[in-house]
């Protein structure tokens, strides 16, 4: 089966918004083995829209279109896709009743141009949603399927979920294409390239490619089989294999985050984290907090821009603040321990460095320490980040993450 | 002028990179008065590449495609253009020395498979790299363009900069697009929608269109021109129209963010801030360090997630941790004062609140309290935010923001 991903909205080509909804959607069809060849943009237009959905139709088995099915005068899918299968609009009366229920459960009055979101081209489904008010519309004919959904990610996303990627799996019947990402940590781009070097050239299926970002590589293995249970035994043992080469810098073989990995790892330890932050401001306590249920482990952050408040927040000594200053070693083991003391937490983790572009306490931008300070270990680690001031912002909270991860998994040991 | 921007790469069609060139491209050419009517995305594949090439051309005066210029066996987009426009590929000698000096200069041996990208077809112009390796290609003929440029951004931006966007322009002699932009906060989506319901109907040159995000409303106004200057001369009344009518709410009338705006308020009052913050686990600190210098206005932020931080940190009494708890009016109110205090800041804000999906102390998910204590305004305000954890949490963040903004402007006095 094959698909094309349209998506509808002037807003798209003068690029005010950028077009993630294509990319969400080609992953899922992806995943179901649906094989996307096109992606269409275009304006809020009735005739370029029924071209598209024309195009579309000539090249691909289903056509998934996001966006102009809100309720104003420039929303024009619905009209669109009437035009190009040759439908009339017709008005529904229970999408009409959906609609005044909604503003009524909103003690929002009903504008009358709202009820253009209940008319429906003839010979058509439609899909209320659960969030928003614009129904989606499905269209099938002699195997060719149109759906039109809403452009708001979250609106597009459950009449993916909930609708259009099960029919779409049903009626594919298709081959499954499967990927499983390693990512991996504290380890360079160039160290992976090397001890990868003969899959990314000869392993076919699954396939091996890598991705680096700030302080990660990412391995993607994808492998094409008639049935999800087939493809991913194929991908099983060069995964492990994947895992093995790259030994402890690899952090997961699932989809998880690094901080998701601490965090779990930090639950199963029953240790509380505290942490001191320097150029990060704020950066590490916003990741580790990023899951619901992060108050089982992490208690809090001081954040500390000034050496003043490093001094009588964290309680940094006036030595050290006069000696090697606020981006060194020292300083950095002490933040730790200012933390692990000032929120009574098991753990303390700290980064002190500068994000740049100036230079900053006699250190040149991407110089970062990072320390770590626990009842059984007490480790600190140097490194020059390079890239500018959000890149070594970014690959600082990777390496304090690390650190941490490392630490739980007892690989780091005083 | 029309213009058509074509993304290739099999890569964005199975959803593991997002399009993001397409977006960007759509933008300059706007701002230059180019009409964007399309975007189209393939894989690496040469008889679509070669369609896709066809029909922008049947639909624009000028495609831009990016991607698929690499040296590598998938990458055929020269290929693909070299049968869409009818042309033969001819290896260029000056690209080869250009390719071997690059990789001398990196003292790396040059594979052969990199010639490839010496190859460009017969009737086009090339465009030398300052960044990687991969020319751009240029072609013309009776009125219509093709410029085929690396997909790496920072390559494509350079070729877009550098050749295209000054070649198209002239082309056109193009009337201009000139867009501004007025973001509010604090005010209701449906408020912005009535106050200006006259302008969003009326208004054709410049066109008034409002987006709305957690906590920010953008109303953005675009017109048409024969220079820049006359759009310009014909967006200013109306802005300042807009700006009137939002009122206290509109906090630029720039491109800036609403922590843009904290900060350079922060500076020409010579204050220092210092936060404390619950839900939001840093992002408070985050977004008011994210421009260089933020240390000129910025102490540190208190993260507290447990109520014993609360207590220990910020000196949160017992009374209002053992009675209305930690998401209450007085809870804000102590860590405000907190803040201020361990910091030894001018001013304090302060942020206590549940991003969910749980309750939390006995409040629902959304409750958030913002207070600022200042040694002439104590002020606290409470409401309930819509939404999943992120956006309760970034809605948050945002009204602790424009509660320092409102102090700063005098605007919230006790």
């Amino acid at each position: 089966m094959r698909a094309e991903v349209v998506g509808i909205g002037t807003e798209i080509l003068l690029g005010q918004i950028a077009n993630s909804n294509a990319q969400w959607i080609s992953e899922r069809l992806a995943e179901i083995g649906v094989d996307v060849m096109h992606h269409q943009a275009v304006g809020d237009n009735v005739e370029r829209i029924a071209d598209a959905f024309r195009l579309g139709l000539e090249r691909a088995d289903a056509v998934i279109s996001t966006g102009g099915l809100g309720p104003t005068q420039d929303d024009v899918t619905r009209e669109g896709l009437s035009l190009a299968i040759g439908a009339e609009l017709e008005r529904h009366p229970e999408i009409e009743e959906f609609l005044r229920e909604k503003f009524r459960s909103l003690r929002r009055s009903m504008p009358e141009i709202n009820l253009r979101q209940a008319d429906v081209p003839s010979g058509c489904r439609y899909m209320l949603p659960e969030r928003g008010t614009a129904p989606g519309i499905a269209w099938q004919r002699d195997g060719k399927r149109v759906y039109a959904i809403p452009g708001v990610p979250a609106e597009m996303r459950e009449m993916m979920q909930g609708t259009i990627l099960p029919e779409l799996s049903e009626a594919s019947g298709a081959s499954a294409l499967v990927s499983r990402v390693i990512r991996a940590t504290g380890i360079a781009e160039s160290k992976v390239a090397e001890l990868l070097d003969d899959l990314f050239r000869g392993s076919t299926n699954p396939t091996v490619a890598y991705l680096a970002s700030s302080g990660e590589v990412k391995v993607r293995l994808t492998a094409k089989a008639a049935s999800r249970g087939e493809a991913e035994d194929l991908i099983r043992p060069v995964a492990e294999e994947v895992a093995h080469r790259l030994g402890g810098a690899a952090f997961t073989t699932g989809d998880e985050d690094l901080e998701q990995v601490v965090g779990r790892l930090l639950r199963a330890a029953g240790k509380m984290v505290a942490c001191a932050e320097s150029l990060t401001g704020g950066g590490l306590a916003q990741r580790l907090t990023r899951s619901p249920g992060a108050s089982e482990y992490f208690l809090g952050s001081a954040v500390c821009y000034s050496a003043e408040s490093k001094r009588h927040v964290l309680g940094v000594s006036k030595e050290t603040l006069e000696g090697p200053g606020v981006v060194s070693e020292e300083c950095a083991r002490e933040m730790a321990a200012g933390a692990r003391r000032v929120f009574s937490a098991e753990v303390g983790v700290a980064l002190t460095g500068v994000a740049g572009p100036e230079p900053h306490g006699g250190q040149p931008p991407g110089q970062v320490w990072v320390a770590l300070d626990a009842a059984d270990v007490k480790e600190v680690r140097g490194f020059r980040a390079p890239g500018d001031r959000d890149q070594v912002v970014r690959w600082a909270e990777q390496s304090a993450l690390d650190l941490l991860r490392r630490y739980l998994q007892h690989r780091v040991r005083s």
